[in-house]
């Protein structure tokens, strides 16, 4: 017997839906809104959406017309729905279905009921991993098989938090600025599916860091407000690199994909620089990664690693496959476990049978940094990934039968 | 009797000036050539002189018939004298005393003999305090002066260092960008002297530092081919900037003077992580240092202090002479000398007469930061100041009678 739920009646009708969503990881940077309430961005973006073997959100959504209000539980703890992002999306999504309910009668059978939301992510917030955008893009993807919505559900995520439009897409994602005043343009595309190239591969350096000093929504806003680089980089720079990311991608072109991609990476943080007060989300460990990158490829004469950093010091570095041995055991080199808090295996992430490379002394020179022990907490090896996916196995939902959180192991 | 110099003949002519000039602080930064032989910026900078007493430059300059080349000693060190600045100083100071030998004998009397440069800085050149435009300046005026050339030479200083057009002169200074081909018009002029401004003091906290990542002229160069924002802050964010800081400076206002002059600074650095591959300059004790600022500000509800950065991790702080024993304290609590390194006295440099304030907790809740031991070396407390000085006192030349460079002490 449950605390609070002695009293309950038999539930009769219940409907129930499980998704996983996944973590995406931009390229071209989402940074500034030109309409806080609709989350409507000032430039167009593009990301990578990663496996969800490694990194997920995991959502189940119920609605019973036993459910006296809405409800939602978070990694354990129950919220408050009343959060106006949450409320948003339910909003939307409920609309939607009141729209639809002539065409599929299901749309409108749950109109009257209350829901209960239960998410999680396999990963710890905290790691700032974005873990909002894969959040938002399980929920709204839940509720929308919950609703029997079909079609594209982009706008809806995208009103949760902005880049968990771009999670509702496996692969290759960009997510279109728009021009309609109601946003209804402003979704995500899939420009390439994940298997369009199969030899990218991802590495997340999880960066010890204090805690984060600006979270990206007041940061965005203050950037947006003081920041005359920002407005330039949104009008004249993004465009044009949007397009030829998407044609690198298109063409798998390694070279363009990765120089777009670091320089675009500096650039959102130059504008984060460039805000009044400034805002730093580079630490010391995220600088000495950006310049291994960069003396590695120079030893290499090619671009072999690209890093890209979102709100916070974590690195994430694209690169090849073939390339994955020399570059872990550059990471390795440099950001060392501290022998206390990690053991080798934990250390790598997502790599069971990650082969030792031992790296030439010239290749060491080059990078010529003093190594940083403990500086680095774990890194996750991943590779693009599909969208959202629907579980059909009960055991893998967060609610049980009755539509209540299944007790925590 | 001196080595090498045995078997010298008797000096019967000898020339010889000894000057000073100042260390300038940009609070408008130049950053970017548009002509890199004649050292032409992308944009007009303004800047504070220093006051020497903390920090100058002294030179001494030498012409003799007996001279059989060239030569230069800086910090007690020969140096080659074909370095292309050098060369370019040189060269251009007695291409004028040619011109203007028919006005002033005097002017061509020299033109036939070899110099000596003897220079020397009063504060460590690896302290990152602008020496190269305290040294260009005194140069240039010390062969001026020695040449018998009036008027301004701003235009010569610029071509050793281009911020050493801007210690040509006291107070507050402009460098105008030119719009002529050969950069006959960018040249520095003075917006007000230093008493315009009597309350206005300078802390300039020296942060311990590894070596400096990126020289300023390699920087400047990959920025100018590499960023597509310091295109942008050149032709549109500057000018107005520039304006409105002259016009503050005019009126003493120090609420627009320093929030110009941290903006300034931020977009500097922004353009710096915009720049392929990005330049670092300020480090963790940098952002601490910025951090402080904000809050302390922000606690009493205007600017009361304000910070800029060169290219280094340095923090120059401009504040009302009210208000230094507050932010030294500060200053002093967040970022205390090291035990073993510093005593008391030599912590704060140039205010032998410092009241130790007691800091209410409040601020010091409002700043918030964790103590951080060490990480600024030493404060320089210093103020708006005169541009170079003639020294007339043969005992503070740097080169004796026969000139040659004095015995080291």
């Amino acid at each position: 017997m449950e605390n609070g739920r002695a009293n309950m009646k038999p539930v009769t009708g219940i409907s129930q839906v499980t998704c996983t969503a996944p973590v995406n990881i931009a390229v071209i940077k989402y940074w500034g809104k030109r309409d806080e309430q609709l989350v409507l961005p000032i430039n167009p973006s593009l990301s990578v959406t990663l496996s969800q073997d490694q990194l997920c959100a995991r959502t189940t959504v119920a609605a019973s017309a036993d459910f006296k209000r809405d409800r939602v539980w978070l990694n354990g703890q129950e919220q408050s729905v009343d959060a106006p992002r949450l409320q948003k999306c339910l909003g939307e999504i409920r609309r939607l279905a009141r729209k639809r309910k002539h065409k599929d009668e299901r749309a409108g059978d749950l109109l009257g009921s209350c829901v209960h939301v239960c998410s999680e992510n396999n990963f710890p917030t905290a790691a700032g991993l974005a873990s909002s955008a894969a959040g938002y893009a399980c929920l709204v993807q839940s509720l929308a098989k919950l609703f029997h919505i079909d079609g594209d559900v982009s706008h809806i995520a995208r009103q949760g938090s902005g880049s968990a439009c771009r999670s509702m897409y496996g692969g290759f994602v960009e997510w279109t600025m728009g021009r309609l005043e109601d946003g209804a343009d402003s979704v995500a595309k899939q420009v390439a599916p994940a298997e369009h190239w199969p030899e990218l591969r991802v590495l997340v350096a999880v960066v010890n860091a204090g805690k984060k000093a600006v979270g990206s929504t007041e940061g965005m806003q203050t950037t947006v407000k003081t920041s005359a680089l920002v407005k330039y980089r949104a009008e004249h720079v993004v465009p044009s690199r949007q397009e030829d990311m998407r044609q690198a991608i298109l063409e798998r072109d390694f070279q363009t994909f990765g120089e777009i991609t670091m320089k675009d990476s500096n650039q959102f943080h130059a504008t984060c620089l460039d805000t009044y007060p400034p805002i730093f989300y580079l630490n010391e460990t995220s600088k000495h990664i950006i310049h291994l990158v960069h003396r590695y490829n120079r030893h290499h004469g090619k671009i072999k690693a690209a890093y890209t950093f979102d709100a916070g010091p974590n690195a994430v570095l694209y690169l090849l496959q073939d390339d994955v041995p020399e570059v872990l055991a550059l990471l390795r080199h440099f950001f060392p476990p501290s022998s206390t808090n990690n053991s080798e295996r934990e250390f790598v992430q997502g790599l069971p049978d990650a082969n030792r490379k031992d790296l030439p002394a010239e290749l060491l020179n080059s990078v010529g940094l003093e190594p940083s022990p403990g500086s680095v907490q774990y890194i996750i090896h991943t590779r693009a990934g599909q969208g959202p996916q629907v579980l059909t196995d009960p055991q893998q939902a967060l609610l049980d039968e009755k539509g209540w959180p299944k007790k925590q192991n």
